[in-house]
């Protein structure tokens, strides 16, 4: 497996953490996550370390987890078990689950699952949504059975979206203005189609049947690609049109399976509920049902072969999922080089990351 | 895998293929089929070299097949990519897919695998059934989760028929003579039994109950069996009897995985409808339900062991399947031993076989 | 795969084994199981060694089953082929598939599924169950998909039964004493906890609301386990109390599935078939509902992994089920040490081991 660990990731959404632990898998890793009596989210390994048994199954006291197999009892913010219902009740110093960094920004829970030590706050990816509030804003989470970097594949390149997106969200064929840039380990696409059709994604919300059509995509590894589209009376400043501020983050629950999360905010009727319900479903049909089975069909026909010794066929519109995969072949081969373990393995003490 | 690539295999019935593009996996690899503007059959490979997605899911235009993903589009001839709808539109010259040779006769679809160069039109088997109207064959396909070669050991020693055959296509147990001959890479397998039960799918042709029964299968590597049965009133001469020219081709569609092509014609009835209907019945009946869930248990027991290390009774009822096995395992060893690639890997150029 | 071969395992209750053959996998070997014409019951291999059909799907004559494939007949008490139908009905020295000694005691069908040679009838176990009539006795079979080993560690430490078995097997949490001891391959665990509630499962045939509960637990080698337990009036002796007597029986499906066979027998109502009932609704409840799902779910999160290498937790209640993991493991080890192969390949003569 070649997934990067020391970085943030998108962990859950803030509505999915409660009090009740959930379950989530995450780089392979079995992560349990549950907010603190103060509120604050915290994520600890779910696998306890006594007999393997998923301790989000068990029962919440105050801030510990009681394990529903033998009742070891473990503490939510480090990691370490706190009480030992057998015997003496000694807790060996063993006793423990790996915890992990974490971080809520807005409506998203990060996750660091390498090394806490190297964990800082102040790389935590900001979204950039517009501001909203009870409505104007959407999402939603899937988990795909493929490889990540499908995914981003998928992403970086929308010269796929006439074909696979068409009647959803995208624009009809048209010619298309690209540039492309890299700087660091962030690539960036900003692509013009002018006197388009508008997609019935955009119509939701913009009344003109044609218009120039923006769309602006900064990916920074390993996972966290923004997303502006514009929609504009031709002609017209790309700033004064129909906005909308996307992310899309992408997390490997496996090396051949991802979690999706998407969030959707725009400028225009901000107030409109119906829009929020229609642009849920518009997207989620496109991801779903349009982006899903066809990336499965080429990770089906891949069959585990390498991406390079397979493809044949190098496009001007591939340079930026290629850089995306060198710049994580890169990022993996650099972490491994310096002997970085995923996390110590049962976790001693690191600088927790939380909400400020 | 120690599958024979340079042979010519059943791809399809003539009746599957049509303009509609339509996908199947042989020898493990993906291939689209397709009747061009001519209604010549045609195949390439079905994985876009560009990004592995399924080209049979994309839009069909004239002679070419656009990709559902990207756009690209291959020719359906040559397997070429002949338009490439992005930026200036250049188009690598590694932008291709594997072409193969197919040919088409009577109803069947014949493909070659394996290098083009090496196909000889004058090699496609011929399969020898009765000429017929509307009515007086009939046939299927189905796809069985076992080793070709178990399909093959099966259809070689029909001394399995009357236990697991009783009371659809088999007599009852009754003495059998048997000669088995081996000509290059043909075995032969001759049965007579005299004054026997006649079967139910032999009934419905054959009004006596009781007949001498003659089976004479021609097996022919790779995957071409023939079969002549007749039944006749006792002691008459064969050539005078009810009489079915069958044919059951073998495919491969992976090392565990086959499939299955039946052809059934007769000489007796051949305008009655009800007769085919009744005959498609018994026989659907006796792959699907009796043969193929019996070497599927039989698969599962074997383990993925090796059959010579695994078996320890040799019959004479097995010399024709165990030559099959053997002649099998010198052709597959041969075009190793030559170094034969399944494929070109982007296919170059090569001899195309059509119908004539 | 490292199980122990040459020991006694439960089979099959007697209820489950008639005339009509049935199969089951014990040790990764497919066994089929039938009474011979006197009513003992015989074992041997269930995968026909000529082309590896399932045997158990043939037809009984008398003490032959008939393979169902070519009608190839196998003697049930020696394995021998005893008839072979085709040509001039020539049995090899070969034909034969392994015989397996056998021993009925009581409700249970042992096997040994090791060199026969070793079998010896003195050391089939007793399970010291009550003496009952029509009613007053229950169990089960399930085959639940985990390691046998997690199952054995379930059985030896109940101190997860507070945990797991709140409401139906276990009284609520309380102070437990606990004397393990080892004597050659047989582990024992004396459990003691006083004045607690009277849990679901013991109160069907004792009415006080509280009481001394006992559980002596003795393990013996690899797959035989014994409990007894009592529910006594506050300070009263042990052995006037309500006593059940109950087996556990252990048998390795494969390396990753195991059988589960339980006996259950009372000293109370030994006449109520409501209570049988009733008991075997609580019992086969915390089994499959409550141990199985725990069981599984710590193996998915070992995910393969060396159980040494994963635990960092030894508790004195684990010190049972550790002790029986390094008996297994001394036992494989010692095993292979002198070389023993799990039977002879195809079986030759053996003393076979018959209920007396």
């Amino acid at each position: 497996m070649s997934l990067l660990k020391n970085a943030w990731y998108c962990a859950a959404t803030s509505a999915e953490v409660g009090e009740k632990p959930f379950a989530r898998r995450i780089l392979d890793l079995p992560i349990l996550f549950a907010r603190d009596s103060s509120g604050r989210v915290q994520a600890i390994g779910d696998m306890c370390p006594h007999r393997f048994a998923p301790l989000h199954k068990g029962v919440r006291q105050g801030n510990v987890i009681e394990c529903p197999y033998h009742g070891l009892r473990f503490d939510l913010s480090s990691g370490a078990c706190a009480h030992n219902p057998h015997g003496d009740g000694k807790i060996p110093d063993t006793a423990r689950v790996p915890r992990y960094p974490v971080a809520e920004r807005g409506d998203v829970v990060w996750i660091w699952p390498g090394d806490p030590e190297l964990a800082l706050s102040e790389s935590v990816p900001e979204l950039q949504l517009f501001a909203s509030g009870s409505h104007g804003r959407v999402g939603g989470v899937l988990t795909m059975n493929v490889d990540y970097r499908l995914v981003l594949d998928n992403l970086l390149d929308l010269s796929h979206a006439p074909y696979l997106h068409a009647g959803t969200l995208s624009p009809p064929r048209a010619k298309r203005e690209t540039r492309q840039a890299v700087e660091g380990v962030t690539v960036s696409v900003n692509t013009v189609m002018r006197g388009v059709e508008v997609p019935s994604s955009q119509a939701l919300y913009f009344s003109s049947p044609r218009g120039d059509y923006y769309s602006d995509i900064e990916w920074t590894a390993p996972g966290t690609l923004r997303q502006r589209l514009a929609i504009t009376e031709m002609g017209e400043d790309p700033e004064a049109g129909a906005v909308t501020r996307n992310a899309h983050l992408i997390t490997p629950e496996s090396d051949h399976s991802t979690h999706y999360f998407w969030f959707h905010s725009r400028n225009r009727l901000q107030d409109d509920a119906a829009v929020d319900e229609r642009t849920r479903a518009i997207l989620s049909h496109a991801f779903l049902a349009e982006d899903e089975p066809m990336i499965a069909a080429c990770q089906a026909y891949q069959a585990g072969r390498d991406f390079f010794s397979l493809t044949s066929i190098f496009l001007p519109t591939d340079r930026a999922s290629l850089r995306c995969r060198r710049i994580m072949e890169k990022l993996v081969a650099d972490e491994h080089a310096r002997g970085c373990s995923p996390h110590p393995a049962h976790g001693d003490s690191a600088v927790l990351e939380h909400p400020g």
